[in-house]
């Protein structure tokens, strides 16, 4: 597990779920870009998620607030 | 152990429960995300967690307060 | 997999879909510049995505709002 | 005991009793997470601990009063 | 693939066409500077594009907005 | 000895005694966390401690004024 | 190709052009300081240059904008 | 010799006597915690310490104004 | 040509002329320093010239306008 | 002479001497603090000094003003 | 010419002759600090010059405006 | 001459004598430290000198203006 140490400093994003079912998707890194895992929220529930060696692409779909080094923005319609 | 010295550095995020009962839930790093940490507060009670060799993402459920990098907010409904 | 835990230190961008539709294209670094995956976005989804050692250009289209390092703006018409 | 002089570099936080009987619990990095360590501390008193190789995560019960990068909190009701 | 992954830190630029048929051109690195890709935009099409081992200059033409470390501009007349 | 120069490195506090007899008690690195060193102030007196090898944690009792990156804050009642 | 992915951190510059026949040239890294590219931008066209193995100097002829780390200025008279 | 270049990067201190006869100790670095040099200050005198592999903790009794990168205080009655 | 990617990093000048016949005079790095390129500028003219292998001093003659790190300045009677 | 070069990084401090005789003082680094080289300065002559392999701690006697990283002050009566 | 390249970070200094005979000399660095290079300006003449391997210090005469990291003076009477 | 070429990074200061004859003495840098060169300055000549592998200290007689990153201060009475 040598040099596995490195991967904890990776970027995280934190999101807050705004109404239930709000999902948060890890898309996988490499040359293939598909779903790896899908991780539901609900209502005021909070997830912090970092970058990982797993993961280079989040989506986010329903009604949440995002807190990244970007700023902060609302999804959902 | 040579080495193990670098997780140290990972971040950290600070919980502080405003009801009992609120839970924070460890995600496993690595192909796998799944819970591999559950750890229960009760009102008042803070938690200070790293991301860790074995912790890509946290999950908070219930009303809590959570300070990280990228600003305080407020989780439950 | 020694030495792969680096790529998680590639910048993001954030994409907030205002309309059906938008599309998020990642392009091949490399010789060969050309299309390797299309994420498509329906209004209120967000997407997170990272350069890659296998994206070095992202495209944009349709109405979207757009978080990076030097600022954000609006896609679309 | 080559190369274990940099856990020294590892973030600290600081606790200060607000009533007699505050705990100070640290948690064990690694695959299980687990009480490792309690500290008691009465009214007055102040306890500056590091994250280290052996702890990931503290946590803290009773009236405190906590110091940290992201800033300053009171545990307890 | 072994230390392919430090290109991921290039720095990027933004292009917003304000127009249809804007060319965004990748000019090759090394001994010969040649034209090695072109990226057509239509009005309202956002491209990222990180300067790479294989382009270091890069040549926009028509009316578009330009993100940049050194400021924002317009090209075209 | 070789590279034990690198301790010195390590971020330290001060304390200013404000009444006979403050304690500053060194805690122990490792998997054990337990006492290995004891100093008395009297009042007026001022320490400063550097975290090292064998200390990752301090404890302070008795009114005293501490100075840390955190900020300035006063123990005991 | 080890190794070679660090010129992609070089600065670069931007110029726009402010009449047709704006050109840019770049002059060789090494002991001979000589003409080895020339760039022809029409009025309203962009370039962005790095730095690189092969250019040290860069040479502006004509009425441009040109935006670098030291500031803005026109060249041309 | 080797490699014992760093130490001199350690931090250091500044102490100026308000009063003569003010005491600077050295304690020492490692397993046990014992003084290991007393420095006498007459009022007005300004003595400069660093952090060394030999000095992990600095005391200092009397009269003294104390300047650190925690900011300055009077130490002494 | 391995390492030699590292020079791209040098800090860069930029000259502007204020009149016909500015001259940029690269002087050799070295036991020996003495003139090993000389550069013409007409008038609105602008170079961008770095700190090279083979250059660690530039001479300006002439009216120019000189933009660096340490500010600008004007050349010329 | 290899790595012999770091030491030329050490942090100086700057003494003006405010009266004739002001001493500076140079103690050893390392497990024995002695004085190890005093120098003389009459008034309104400037010393810079480097803490360094041989030095770790500096004591100045007399009225003289002290320019360090942590501020200015005057020393003697 | 195997790292040979990092002598191009040395930080450099700007002079502009403010009359003729502007006299910079460059003086050695080693052992031995002697004479090594003068270099003559006259009125309006500006030079950019880096400490290298072989400058460690530079001795300025004549009247000129002298740009440095630590301001901007003029030298000559 | 492997690994020479750090010592330029060394800091430097600038000395303007403000009257005939203001000498700059470099100290030799090792176990003894003793004057190994002087310079003299006549009245409105500049110095600029860095600490070297044998200079870590410098002292500075009659009156002269000198700039450190510490401020800047006049020598002599």
């Amino acid at each position: 597990m040598e040099r596995e140490d490195r991967p904890i400093l990776g970027d995280y994003i934190m999101v807050r779920a705004e109404e239930n079912g709000v999902t948060i998707i890890g898309l996988t890194r490499g040359k293939d870009t598909r779903f790896h895992h899908t991780e539901k929220l609900d209502r005021g529930e909070v997830m912090l998620a970092q970058f990982t060696e797993h993961t280079s692409a989040i989506k986010i779909r329903g009604k949440a607030k995002i807190f990244t080094k970007h700023g902060t923005l609302e999804s959902g319609e």
